[in-house]
């Protein structure tokens, strides 16, 4: 099971790869990414699954030895395959290496499943590219209509349905979006993204619960004028009061011990020696409950508008997405921790969204597994997993889907 | 010569547009700025004037009908033809049409010139691709040399050399540079870019001096890391530093009566939901004097470096390029203001950089004359002239020609 699973990891490790930062690049639809896609259809074609693919990029090899086809709900297994800009090597792929190899090690154990097991990638999780996460998943659970979905476009004005026909994919009308209606189950691996496994001495964790969070666009428009000839106080710059914005939402995190950031912006026309015409920044921001979070985008919202007035600039803010609370199914979270040789599995909560938060809000009992992160850095080169670590997480993920399964 | 003037006008005002902002996109070496040195060729070759051009896209197109040639020192006058991004009609061609039309005026009024006039258009005075404003200019009067420039790439990667082979541009090895050893005198007319002329009700006025003024690239690293699984405490966030440190600028150019401007931002990796790694901020700062200059500069890294202190960040700032003050020859901006029919035209004085400031520095007498700007608005697409503005332009600029060359 080491020697498939370091294989597996080694194909991965040059794709997409860039050699000036060591992260990675595999937003969705693109080169890396359909590498990544091609690589997955050949280990599942080895292993003889039956592959089930939608128009949007979702994907489902399942393994049905006896045969039960749709007669008992199906157990689902896996992650996503693509990144975030300059992104680590774990965030995704270890949970569909993990699910492939853990399903290896079911076979090797002899295991003949009662629910077919379905290993799982889901399209564009980060939202890197279109800006919406979790967009495979929202589309396949019916969160997010095609209709919608066909309005987003990348930075560089491609709309989504036309990067799909760029890698063959003919969007949901034509291919349809995965059923996934015969799910019982899903369980998803992921590395951790911050130190409580670390802190807790623990290789492998079960999650709780998904913090609420959401993406808020700030559109922030002025006047461009000369860098030079233009008085100061003749300006009416946005690039102030996003500054603003930003130092507001970085102070209202800390006083409400939520996450607040802006870690994106585009300024128009972003010449050195222009005021700016327009600042467009994206905030992000999670906190303990739906309520906390609708506090503290209001009350960013009020600083940047008061600001705005000040500046003689225009606001408007969008929220291009919101992700409520979402609450594992305990009694499963709790069978996942508890059932395995070493002791109880801590069960923590997680401020990122994933899938699992999307299959989970859609009525699909849904754990998760979380593979300690020594760095506790993720979204970053630096984010990291050990060998060991990532071992017993296969083992976790084996032993339950071995015991769901019986 | 009204005809004239509107005739060249209508040429140029499609060459650049967007169609979407109204603005310019003239950036040196690509399409639109390549059509303009076409139309300039063709407009040179129809008044059968010798051109002169060197490796690094400066041109002058002479005018010598006594054929006086080397044996007195010549006149220049005209300006520049790329934009900053998305900038106006104005900055830049309104000096070369408005030669050209003065040209025209001239041999209408059978002037026979003493001196050899010339009508130049120096490269990349905007600094809008490679960062270094009046790039053509500091190249041609050896403010810059070939050597150091040959290091400059635009936003892309792309070298300066490489930029001017696409064009088929040969570089100053190859191509040389042009010779300004024989240039007496230097009139640059360009659109006013404050609202100085507007406020005295002068259709037209000359340039009496131009603020020091320098472009520093402000380094601001940190940690990626996810935004929503770090705890605040642990972050090292450049965007924070960058805030700060924008609103520190502005806020010193205000106390002291400068100008100080963050127009341009780059954000690595620049995600949604990512603590950046990265931010590069330029700052523009235009103060009276040299020491004013020095010390605005000062204030803002040293309350820049005491935040990055604080965020866990790291600062380096470079001084990109950084022009002292330049007083134009005052005998020759007082003969331009007073020779003329109806009172003396204000002399003024400028923040903006122009190729007369590098002229004049490197020991050549220089005047400038401005075309008053109703909105008092540059480097944007609402910059504006009136037609009878820029024709008492015209006439002043001839006026001050024909007295030059007696």
């Amino acid at each position: 099971m080491a020697d498939d699973f370091e294989r597996m990891w080694a194909e991965l490790a040059p794709i997409g790869r860039s050699s000036a930062s060591g992260g990675y690049f595999r937003q969705p639809f693109l080169g890396a990414e359909t590498e990544l896609r091609a690589w997955f259809g050949e280990q599942v074609a080895a292993r003889g699954l039956e592959v089930e693919a939608d128009g949007v990029g979702n994907v489902v090899a399942w393994w049905d030895p006896v045969g039960v086809g749709a007669a008992a709900p199906a157990l689902l297994t896996g992650s996503h395959l693509d990144s975030v800009l300059d992104g680590g090597a774990y965030d995704g792929p270890l949970g569909v290496v993990s699910a492939l190899a853990a399903l290896d090690l079911l076979r090797s154990r002899g295991v003949r499943p009662q629910r077919r097991i379905g290993v799982s990638v889901f399209a564009e999780e980060e939202g890197s590219r279109f800006g919406l996460a979790c967009l495979g998943s929202r589309l396949a659970t019916g969160a997010l209509s095609w209709a919608d979905a066909q309005e987003l476009r990348d930075r560089d004005g491609v709309f989504l349905g036309d990067a799909l026909a760029s890698v063959g994919l003919p969007g949901a009308t034509e291919g349809g979006l995965l059923d996934l209606s015969g799910v019982g189950t899903f369980v998803e691996l992921h590395v951790e993204q911050g130190r409580d496994l670390v802190d807790r001495g623990a290789a492998v964790g079960v999650a709780s619960e998904i913090w609420p969070h959401g993406r808020y666009r700030f559109d922030l428009t002025g006047e461009a004028n000369h860098a030079g000839t233009t008085r100061m106080e003749d300006r009416a710059d946005p690039m102030l009061t996003y500054a603003m914005t930003a130092l507001a939402a970085n102070k209202q995190a800390r006083l409400s011990g939520s996450r607040a950031t802006f870690g994106r912006v585009e300024v128009e026309p972003n010449g050195t020696n222009a005021v700016p015409s327009r600042v467009t920044a994206w905030l992000d921001a999670r906190c303990a409950s739906d309520a906390e979070l609708a506090d503290l985008v209001a009350v960013v919202t009020r600083q940047a508008s008061e600001r705005a007035e000040r500046d003689g600039t225009a606001l408007v803010v969008t929220a291009e997405s919101v992700s409520v609370s979402v609450a594992f199914d305990a009694s499963l979270a709790r069978s996942v921790a508890v059932d395995h040789a070493g002791g109880d599995w801590p069960v923590i909560p997680t401020e990122a969204g994933h899938d699992a938060g999307i299959l989970s809000a859609a009525g699909i009992p849904t754990a998760m597994l979380f593979v300690r992160n020594p760095t506790g850095v993720s979204h970053s080169p630096a984010e990291s997993a050990e060998l060991p670590d990532c071992l017993v997480g296969v083992s976790a993920l084996a032993d339950t889907l071995e015991r769901l399964a019986r």
